[in-house]
């Protein structure tokens, strides 16, 4: 049995028996306390509201019976929880929290900072930005406010809203040039791009400019403002943002300037965000072009660069293409390397693709990849330390995460915070200057940003949510300070869960030669990181609507049932379908031999229903506990996990028959 | 003095001077332990992972210290925290959390839950459901899920992702009867609206459908997808998605109908949300037709009448009017009654206008207006309680929130809960119904929603945001729960708040006239609930540039310096500004008269900058937290305030002089 690395982890969780729970009272109690005694210090000669004789009335013995009361009900109810803490549940993307980080959110919700502004959170906005710097540096990105580009990070209520914001800010730049040039003559002759004035240029070769040159028209843009009088730069900046995509919308924007709707490439793999972006920003799902993945579920840059190439044909402009770094479904890892330099082989044609990398997932599985001292983990050095992982692929994709345009990484998954966490990171910061909002009542100024602000870029300005935790913010900060985004530290974290991977994949070989010849068990996706899918399919069975029903009746047992208690359950599993309508044909028709399934039940439009079906429905682990390793009686949970469903599958074969 | 409602509230609130720590501490301990022994009885005999052995070693007690050290350089950092417990501080809308919500959140943040989806969410999705319910039973809405319409409601991140689901559901629904006309003859010759088909309707028409027909209409769709075989189904499911804006986006999708882009109409004091609002969505910003103000910085419903007829007759498509029930920078309430009167007439003429109300700060005020059985309290009665509130004004707008299409409500606001927890109610629950995503890792079926989901609509597929705290549920549900909203529970606390602000209106007074001769304190906008502004002018001045900079100058005592101890304030307050830009002219002439400067100082385009300026700038005062009435030596901290602020100005008076 594989070492576990447990006096490493032992002091960062609460443990699945809750084994720091005294560890964690005491700390509670403590800042808790500390709090108290904070505002009985404010001005500790004002008379306390509530007196002591206050507290013994009855009325007040009531209320606090009824809250008393109130608390037991919910707190019985939490009992019917999912139990992530245990390496029991190997189901969605949660697990037990890191101690840190739990901590720092309960303390500081005591005090309730809104990071919406340095007003109204003095420190955990600054947490704040410094997480996202600690983020950025992690991606392999520079964070040196002197010069170009500066990443910049911030966090959101989770990944969704990274999402929105990401492409919400990439719109905004990329229609920036066109709005100068339709300010009018003194803005689109005044500037330009290597020496050709605005004006000159069509809105395909505007639309079409590289991000960096841009940002850097902002900057000239600036400049051409501050050399002219208030009056006229209040003018001419009127004029910019009359012209501007965000006033006029995107209808008349685009009639404006003769451009089709943007498209967006994502992989079939991209979460279900994504589409709800498009939707969102009124750009149409439609315009979402999903781009087929290779046999590994990772987009194919080869189709990627096809469709790519039809658009800076067609001059159809493309928005963003979006990478996904650990699919939520499969967590494989997309050709990072293959998009950003296809990016930059585009531009030189004359198309603009930025690319925005989805890591809400594996985003901190980048830690893994990276040094103390900030370089990259050379391959050879990490191979030492697991069985496959990381392929050249995904070693490539990691490293060449610091050329993405922007990514989202959600602390609240792989990060051990508590809901709702997640981040945007950009490469770049002046690609928030774009869509600030000054309100009245928190900036006493109705000037316009500046490039100065890059240092230290006002958050609540450009992000798209409002009131936010200041809570959520100390909590991501303390876990990396406690554990550093490096490879000794929350790599170490990590490395366990990706080690669970190959353990758990090893492992299940063992079940399918157990059952071989009574069940087909399949890995139908090799897996590029901590996630996991399993096919089954009974001996015999050609139809695929067989094997999905066999399938779910094996999933019933490791589903909680609302009307038993959780611990009838030895484990806790969830599931996911492959669509035919997503699938490429040969992959299609490999997935059924794999599965020794009739390929022609495998269909987008079943019409035997006892046949036919259009997905294939599968078991989905997500292997993030650190406890898996974790065993007795020489089995850990993974044997036990294997062990379990071995049993459930010969159950519902007996059962079947 | 008057009374404080001491005897309720004392049991409520951690304190001002953290009074029932011990009781939040008893509590949150017990259920502290109370979580770590389920983890142990989950499956009692797995063996720890933290053995006691490794809790003893070097290595445990070193991470410890460590961790004990960083939470202290927090816990300490945070000690540069607003002070929103006390009521020395008057400044934004923040103020001391309720116990048993923030006992709730921490709790239930040891659980983790995900509101997304049930799976991860076993409990608290559920009491974010019932909050909605109860939220929308204080608006005065009608819950039962047997008839329509039946109101709906769930928790966000924040208001401003409420609003951009108001309008992203109100977006959808209204392009749904030509999306109906749009996918084809079977389909647009089938449905009809009181008899006439579909395909007869031009789009004007179909755009300007009543909501509630549009939602029938989808019913109808339903049903006429039931009497088809699957296939059928399938494929005319398919032809209306893909001829809906969803799909298509909004440039392609208007252009298909010879459509505008649709206009939202707001009062000029719309939080910033909503200009975010239009910019992502992709309306365009222009969209946004700010309607002006009344001097009570009322919308002006006349003025709405106008622009709204106006677009009527030139078939200029109306998305929404927002309505505005306390707004951020004076919490006046908009004429929600004039509003939905005006979409009724406006519907019989033809235009469809459904009204959204922006009540991020006043919602929770209408439980002050609901009886414990639900009905309306008469006018009258609530008169009683105060001096001055609600005006016939006020009261007609609370009382007409049932009649709003949809509502935002910010518990994180007059809800007292922690950050982040907003909310949107919507008064027919099928408006949801549009823009359903449904993935494979969380939904185990790829059916369309049908209307049987009416009943218990699921919650991860039609909302906009992803993963998202259920800890967050669990502290406005309890809230709901020890303080129902109505008149005797919440109501009873928000009542307080509105006193404080009648208290401090006519205790002003005094202090103007205790400076009269010396210098003008003007309350600019007569206060409709809980917040309040004052202006400033030394006597003899009548430049508005000098005006604002001794405002500022006053103000700079009121704020916190991060250089000083937050214990060097007596009071802790903050600002906004009126601009020029968005004052009718008449407004803007009576504001100069009251504060007695020049009017022409007050311009949009300032010429010379030590007289003009375009904003007027003013001392902001949120009146939230529940101790304002507290008192010692015959002065509660009103009175206290109103001597500070005096000594204050006299300070700036003598150092200018």
């Amino acid at each position: 049995m594989q070492q576990h690395d447990n006096a490493f982890l032992a002091p960062l969780f609460l443990g699945l028996n809750g084994e720091n729970g005294p560890l964690l009272e005491r700390l509670l109690v403590d800042f808790l306390r500390d709090h108290v005694y904070w505002r009985r210090n404010f001005h500790p000669t004002d008379p306390p509201a509530v007196t002591v004789p206050d507290r013994i009335t009855p009325e007040f013995s009531e209320a606090v019976a009824r809250l008393e009361q109130e608390l037991n009900v919910l707190s019985a109810n939490l009992k019917k929880s999912i139990p992530v803490f245990s390496p029991r549940y190997v189901g969605h993307m949660c697990s037990d929290l890191l101690l840190p980080g739990l901590l720092a959110q309960l303390v500081t919700t005591l005090y309730n900072p809104n990071n919406v502004h340095k007003d109204a959170a003095p420190v955990t906005q600054q947490l704040e930005l410094e997480a996202g710097t600690q983020l950025a540096r992690m991606l392999g990105m520079a964070t040196d406010t002197g010069t170009h580009p500066c990443a910049w990070g911030h966090l959101t209520s989770g990944g969704t809203v990274a999402n929105y914001e990401a492409l919400y800010h990439l719109r905004a730049a990329r229609s920036f040039a066109l709005a100068l040039a339709g300010a009018g003559r003194p803005v689109a002759r005044s500037l330009d791009v290597d020496g050709t004035p605005l004006e000159e240029l069509p809105p395909w070769a505007l639309y079409n400019l590289p991000l960096a040159k841009v940002l850097d028209l902002h900057d000239a843009w600036q400049t051409l403002l501050a050399g002219h009088s208030p009056g006229e730069a209040a003018a001419l900046h009127a004029a910019v943002r009359d012209a501007s995509l965000e006033q006029l919308g995107t209808a008349a924007f685009q009639q404006r300037h003769g451009l089709a709707t943007p498209v967006v490439f994502a992989p079939i793999t991209a979460h279900y965000s994504w589409a709800k972006s498009m939707q969102l920003l009124g750009l149409g799902e439609r315009q979402l072009r999903l781009v087929p993945t290779d046999a590994h579920m990772r987009m194919d840059a080869a189709a990627l660069a096809e469709l790519a190439a039809a658009a800076a044909r067609e001059q159809q402009p493309v928005l963003a293409t979006v990478g996904v770094l650990g699919s939520t479904e499969f967590g494989t890892i997309d050709p990072i390397r293959a998009l950003v330099e296809l990016r930059d082989e585009l531009q030189q044609q004359g198309l603009c693709m930025p690319v925005h990398v989805d890591a809400a997932w594996g985003g901190y599985l980048a830690s893994m990849f990276r040094e103390r001292d900030g370089s990259a983990c050379p391959h050879d050095a990490m191979r030492e330390t697991f069985r496959y992982f990381p392929s050249q692929a995904v070693y490539d994709a990691f490293t060449h995460l610091a050329s993405a345009d922007s990514v989202t990484v959600d602390p609240h998954k792989l990060g051990y915070v508590p809901y709702g966490s997640g981040a945007l990171v950009v490469r770049d910061r002046r690609i928030i200057r774009f869509v600030r909002q000054r309100p009245a009542y928190l900036d006493d100024t109705t000037a316009r940003p500046t490039a100065s602000d890059d240092a230290d870029p006002p958050l609540g300005e450009c992000i798209l949510e409002g009131s936010k935790p200041g809570a959520a913010a100390a909590a991501v900060w303390i876990t990396h300070r406690m554990l550093p985004l490096d490879r000794e530290h929350f790599g170490r974290l990590l490395r366990n869960t990706v080690q669970a991977g190959e353990y758990l994949y090893d492992r299940l070989q063992q079940t399918a030669e157990a059952l071989a010849g009574r069940c087909r068990v399949v890995v139908p996706v090799e897996p590029d990181t901590n996630l996991l899918c399993i096919a089954l399919n009974p001996a015999g069975n050609r139809s695929l609507a067989a094997t999905n029903a066999f399938t779910r009746r094996v999933l019933s047992h490791l589903r909680l049932d609302a009307g038993q208690p959780i611990q009838t359950r030895e484990f806790i599993g969830t599931h996911t379908s492959i669509l035919r309508s997503r699938t490429p044909d040969a992959a299609a028709q490999r997935l059924c031999e794999a599965l020794d399934v009739d390929a022609e039940s495998f269909t987008d439009t079943p019409l035997d229903e006892d046949r036919d079906a259009d997905h294939i429905f599968l078991l989905r682990h997500t292997l993030m506990n650190p406890w898996l390793f974790h065993g007795w009686d020489d089995a850990n949970y993974m044997d036990r996990y294997c062990d379990h469903l071995q049993r459930l599958i010969i159950d519902a074969l007996d059962t079947r028959a």
